[in-house]
């Protein structure tokens, strides 16, 4: 098992990442001082579910825990309002209190929604975090929870770190060969603001990490997480460094709400919005490397780099325009400076971006 | 004017009060830096709205602020998810960002509203405050924001402090006499928790303040204010000091359940809960003054003493054990000492209660 601390002062909590170590989840939750006097409630969705409830439920009640269990339906419209008010409605029947904790067992809407139900239950309880996904490494450190409101995505929400996050390796192995990339995307992406000898070792054990080899999964959650932590530790309320977060979620974003539901998954987009993010750097006038290395490193993950060519260019630029990282009228882009590195630009013309989105759809 | 700072660190606000400090409230705006590029949301009900949303729409327009407005029902209801998420809607389309902010024009529930949605959009944005009620100089210190649940009042809520409140007591001369005199309920619990040189003004000042006098408002409030951000200073999160507060609440929240609506109001109930904290502090043997000083100090402001005879006791008594101040089985009451001084005990026996709350239906 490794263990990483996201460095918050008062607010700091340990990450746990290991194969089966949600065996010892009633150790943990003692570790942390969860109280046994007052109940808690595990959220989860029908598809984890089915593989991991009975056994979280089980440990816990083992362990002396009294533990309700509140099932959504899988995907984003979970995280709405109205299941709140019904996840509210659960905990209130089950009697949670101020010392009660929300545990989130699932991928990044479910962590989302929980988190915020954490946040606010009597203006705010524990939260405890156990991701089933690979792409759950990014949303599980840095307390950004969320629910949608019909008008715009994750508009409501609050920063609330969670006690501690349980990462067990094995949860990841009945993930889809999809999910399993396309969470891996975001793993490559920390490596590219951050950490050139993590890029190296991303590249080298892309093999492995495809196939779910729980070494190489376990480390490179922890070194996935790190970066974030670094990174999250200096901002934690998204003022400024935080934003380099965000390497090929400018067109990425775009991507995937003009795309529509299922023809890019968020990890496939962001993909291609880091082959795009290189391009622009090379036009700045940074090496080209940085161009060859980052789509050299997604095609070995099996990972998209070419934008589908029959999306509208003129309605990614428009779906771009509403992301509320243009506000204030000015283009925020994160570009590549070397291999690991990148820079916070202000100057990006639109059009230089729609370039790039032309060119992306000719990629090979 | 008077000025008062809630000292919270980073998150410490000012206070004015002062007769007609709207007229400046655009000098507020540019001093608290608010941004003139991003929108703003007044929030505020019908009531309020026809008193003083022109006004406040007008200055603000004037000194160069783009300001919609979203006016609510009056009353309680208005603090569900339903109208926040309409909330939300509305800034949407204003276009708010984060250098946003969300004016709370109003009473207790549009400030715990408005405070709620200005603690989730976005994750939080700024939050003005101009009361409009003398019980809100109590819900305007300490940050506690809200909605309700069907099945609780104020259980999805936030910890979101002020930029800034502006107490203008023009705006409570065309408060009913019987909220005035509610309010004023509150401000002397912050005599009689805290400082008992207050208490004794406030009792020489009960006719200039149920007469509304502004300067004897001004100071007022201004001492009401000022004990209660001494206590969350103390304890912003409600660990334990900030109980202090609930004097007279025990009580008074189970008399407002049983009550229902219209028949005692929350500064009514709390009036009738003091009296009954101050004969619980004299059966555990402190001086018999506190019963006479506070009951009298009650009269004078024309505030009710006694419990109505109709409601049952057993349904009072169920109500009390149902508040989530006797989470975890035990009874926390607090008791005067003196005039000025509390204390937090957590021993007293639900027979007592019994028996003091019997006793209040006798009293003159």
């Amino acid at each position: 098992m490794m263990e990483l601390t996201v460095d918050l002062g008062a607010r700091s909590y340990p990450i746990y990442i290991g194969q089966g170590i949600i065996d010892n989840i009633g150790a943990f939750f003692e570790k942390h001082g969860l109280g046994k006097n007052s109940p808690h409630l595990v959220v989860t969705d029908e598809h984890v579910a089915e593989h991991h409830l009975p056994r979280v439920l089980g440990l816990l009640g083992e362990a002396g825990y009294k533990v309700s269990p509140y099932t959504v339906n899988a995907g984003e419209k979970s995280k709405s309002l109205a299941v709140l008010e019904d996840v509210v409605g659960v905990a209130l029947d089950a009697g949670l209190d101020r010392k009660s904790s929300i545990i989130a067992l699932g991928g990044g809407v479910v962590g989302d929604l929980a988190g915020f139900v954490a946040a606010s239950y009597m203006r705010g309880i524990r939260f405890v975090q156990i991701p089933t996904t690979i792409l759950a490494h990014d949303s599980s450190v840095g307390g950004k929870v969320a629910v949608n409101h019909p008008k715009a995505k994750n508009i409501i929400g609050a920063f609330h770190q969670p006690e501690m996050v349980l990462y067990d390796t094995s949860t990841l192995q009945t993930l889809p060969p999809r999910d399993v990339r396309a969470g891996l995307s975001e793993m490559i992406k920390h490596g590219l603001i951050w950490d050139s000898e993590f890029t190296a070792w991303c590249e080298d054990n892309a093999d492995k990490l495809v196939g779910l080899d729980p070494e190489a999964l376990q480390y490179g959650l922890y070194q996935g997480c790190k970066v974030k932590s670094i990174v999250v530790s200096q901002d934690e309320k998204e003022n400024d460094l935080r934003a380099i977060l965000n390497l090929g979620h400018t067109i990425g974003h775009a991507l995937e709400a003009v795309a529509g539901y299922n023809e890019l998954v968020h990890g496939e987009a962001i993909s291609i919005g880091m082959v795009g993010a290189a391009k622009l750097a090379v036009q700045l006038g940074y090496s080209e490397d940085i161009y060859t290395v980052t789509k050299r490193i997604l095609q070995k993950f099996g990972l998209p780099t070419r934008c589908p060519e029959h999306l509208d260019t003129d309605r990614i630029m428009e779906a771009m325009m509403h992301d509320k990282k243009f506000s204030g009228g000015n283009m925020v882009y994160i570009v590549p400076t070397a291999i690991g590195k990148v820079e916070i630009r202000k100057d990006v013309k639109p059009e230089w971006v729609r370039n790039i989105v032309e060119q992306l759809k000719r990629e090979d």
